[in-house]
């Protein structure tokens, strides 16, 4: 009765006729100079943001490690968070786990049951019995990382086998493990030459897409092609959180600023 | 002035003449029917498995999936547990991190200076800028995922390039890393067949060894073979901490049976 996760992304994409996936890297150090940076001021700031920007947001990224820095209150806050979101967005842990069946188990128990996160991200590097723990549920989602935005992508995503590159093989095995519906790549958006290839083996896949914004990705880029067979959102942290000022009016008008391009790219034309 | 990780993980092993690591996968669905299923009765369990296994193992890993399970109070018990052990032995954060150099940052904070562990395993796929935050304190560790333990393995570990499989890159990668002394590697017991070959290529760095008790490896081989040249850690979990009716007595047993056949192995022959 319950729409697998894939389905449940792209309804709460057209609902809100955008594909922006802000990223919750809330990060004291950068807050502006007079704001309150403890953990009650992180947890004003993430409140603000989400409230100010749930209306037109389909998709959040708490990004794990950002909480944790600050050890079990961190944590704490992080499930705050969740809870403030409420099912009125979905979101996405940034949590990159991937560990044995037995421990995945466990990661995905903490993750998607305890937290109650809708889908996580995950490394693909212990290979198919890292992941299936996390798909056992199709309402929930993983997105394996596929081709990832930082320069160490090359060092061993890249590298060629007898049959295809390293994150073609990951490719592969995640297309065989989405019978639920509910997997998913990482894709970055600064691997502007290889995203069509990529697009062309993932069919049907929804990628999520890091790399726009501090990293240098072109957003219309990835956002084409991604929507040419699936569905792309686009991640923005930095670019938000910390826009102009650092005030919450600067942070909305950046996730508008991204919206309206969005919007302009995909959403237009298909809706009027 | 301080020792590296990689000359204090040694020193360890030597004060207490053993090799053990106990790997703190504290459960409780696994626990005897009569005990404490609470965060609390955990705690308890915890503290007393490390009490009664101090004075002769060198080195502990909690399993952090076992705790985030919980949410927050359960990363709150996992930094009590680790408290708890106060520098009397090696704590490794098996948590298998590893993210885009600004976030890697992050989970470099939170488990080696937040929670104070000395030593965390990573997961390489997104290359050496995942790795580098972790190590540029040389008192602190790290083990890179190389050749894991688990079925999976093979789905990209196992990868033939046109260079040597993709886990002998990751090795390539670390032996590179190991600068401040402060790089290791995690090899599978279960991976019988490939020790002797990776330990040529990984001269001097130490091994964290999964895989032997539950997943059937063979201590004596994983043993002798990894200390050819470096140091050889075995890890046994559920081995222990379930081990026989699941009490303490049976606990400390198991692992006086691990530490007995290790130095019989390895210790006696030395230091004799």
């Amino acid at each position: 009765m319950n729409l697998p996760f894939n389905q449940r992304l792209e309804s709460a994409c057209r609902e809100k006729s955008n594909s922006l996936c802000i990223g919750l890297d809330i990060n004291p150090d950068q807050f502006p100079e007079e704001a309150d940076r403890s953990l009650a001021g992180m947890e004003a700031f993430g409140k603000d943001v989400i409230e100010a920007t749930i209306e037109f947001c389909p998709v959040y990224k708490p990004n794990v490690a950002f909480f944790e820095r600050f050890g079990s209150k961190g944590y704490e806050l992080l499930e705050k968070l969740v809870d403030h979101i409420a099912g009125r967005a979905i979101v996405i842990a940034d949590a990159k786990r991937g560990d044995i069946g037995n421990t995945s188990r466990q990661y995905a128990k903490a993750i998607l049951e305890t937290m109650g996160c809708d889908a996580i991200t995950l490394s693909p590097y212990m290979g198919r019995d890292a992941i299936e723990p996390f798909i056992m549920n199709s309402e929930k989602g993983v997105f394996v990382l596929a081709l990832t935005s930082n320069p160490g992508a090359g060092d061993l995503q890249m590298l060629e086998t007898n049959s295809g590159r390293v994150y073609e093989h990951i490719i592969k095995m995640t297309l065989e493990l989405n019978t639920n519906e509910n997997a998913g790549l990482v894709v970055g958006a600064t691997q502007a030459e290889f995203l069509e290839e990529i697009r062309a083996i993932s069919p049907g896949l929804p990628w999520l897409i890091p790399g726009v914004g501090t990293q240098g990705g072109n957003l219309e880029n990835a956002l084409r092609i991604s929507n040419q067979n699936g569905v792309g959102i686009v991640n923005i942290s930095r670019g938000i959180l910390y826009a102009g000022n650092g005030s919450l009016e600067a942070v909305v008008h950046a996730a508008q600023k991204y919206t309206h391009q969005i919007r302009e790219l995909l959403w237009t034309p298909v809706n009027c």
